[in-house]
């Protein structure tokens, strides 16, 4: 019995845009069902006493990072361009992609976010950002905000965020199959085994 | 032109002992010269204002840490059991694959002591130990021992680490490949694909 594959992603996270560019079509391939579990990293960084990314904690392991991410987007065939600001803030992407995470659109908005963050240098943080990409990608920007940002659609992104902690997650890109924890663009093929042979 | 590869690594770290375990292997099998180049991670940690393990630093990464070194363990067909004392010292091991990093032997050297301190959970931090690591392998522990401990020896790991922080290395295991750095188990076969595209 195949389970399926949660993908828990932050759009500031780099790593998670390898992830989001490829998930929809690994899935598929495996035949593993595919959840989008959009949350925020501060609070789960937070929790452990961090106040910012890691990458800008610890300057040396970031700037391996910068290189890292060029090198495995070259190899995924992904564009990039290193943000002019990082961690971007990602508050309204996130409520939007955990408010509308059944909508069939969903795969195509979060890869249009990281791809405005990661490849075309775009201020995710700015609502307008926001609404333009939901254009591009044939959505009504005000109606898809207004459900996002009403009550119930903020409660779902803030009690996913606290699922995170809960769960022991403490970095993005992870995946959770079957409650098993996996962490990390590079665990991907693995816990997609993990899903099939559950 | 094929590249050497140097591989950097530490007796303590985890994911060290993964890419140690098959290095040898798959540098052979893709014509890549393997450079051992054995380091300590404290001093390293240290420049960075780390006084432990981040793994030890932050418990939630750590815990995930021992999950998925035991899966990837099992994915690479190598025993693993969860070492009773993490980090362990790993000084005088250290010495010997500084000093000796030429010796045929090194390779059998460097996996036996892994083994001891990830699948026998055995003291590496005691001299006892390792000179009978060396005796299991074949080689006369005092002689070698001798060599690793004296001033020259000593000089030999002492600059390796010092080269470790200048050229920005951050954590174990790395690849340095024509002065391209990569970091973790996870990017050993990207860091032969380097070697051979150098």
């Amino acid at each position: 019995m195949v389970k399926p594959l949660e993908f828990w992603f932050e759009f500031a996270s780099t790593y998670s845009y390898l992830s989001a560019a490829r998930i929809e079509d690994a899935c598929a391939e495996a035949g593993v069902p595919l959840v989008w579990r959009s949350f925020l990293l501060g609070p789960v960084f937070g929790a452990q006493g961090m106040t910012d990314s890691p990458f800008n904690m610890f300057p040396v392991k970031g700037a391996y990072m910068w290189t890292d991410i060029a090198r495995c987007c070259s190899d995924l065939g992904l564009p990039f361009a290193k943000p002019s600001s990082f961690p971007r803030g990602s508050l309204l992407a996130a409520r939007i992609a955990a408010a509308h995470a059944d909508e069939p659109w969903v795969g195509a908005f979060v890869r249009a976010v990281y791809h405005a963050n990661f490849a075309e240098d775009r201020a995710i943080a700015d609502d307008a950002v926001i609404a333009a990409i939901l254009d591009e990608i044939g959505q009504d920007a005000a109606e898809v905000i207004a459900t996002a940002t009403a009550p119930d659609g903020k409660a779902m992104l803030r009690h996913a965020t606290e699922e995170a902690v809960e769960r022991g997650l403490f970095g993005a890109p992870s995946f959770v199959v079957d409650g098993a924890l996996f962490w990390g663009n590079d665990r991907l093929e693995q816990a997609l085994a993990h899903a099939r042979a559950a």
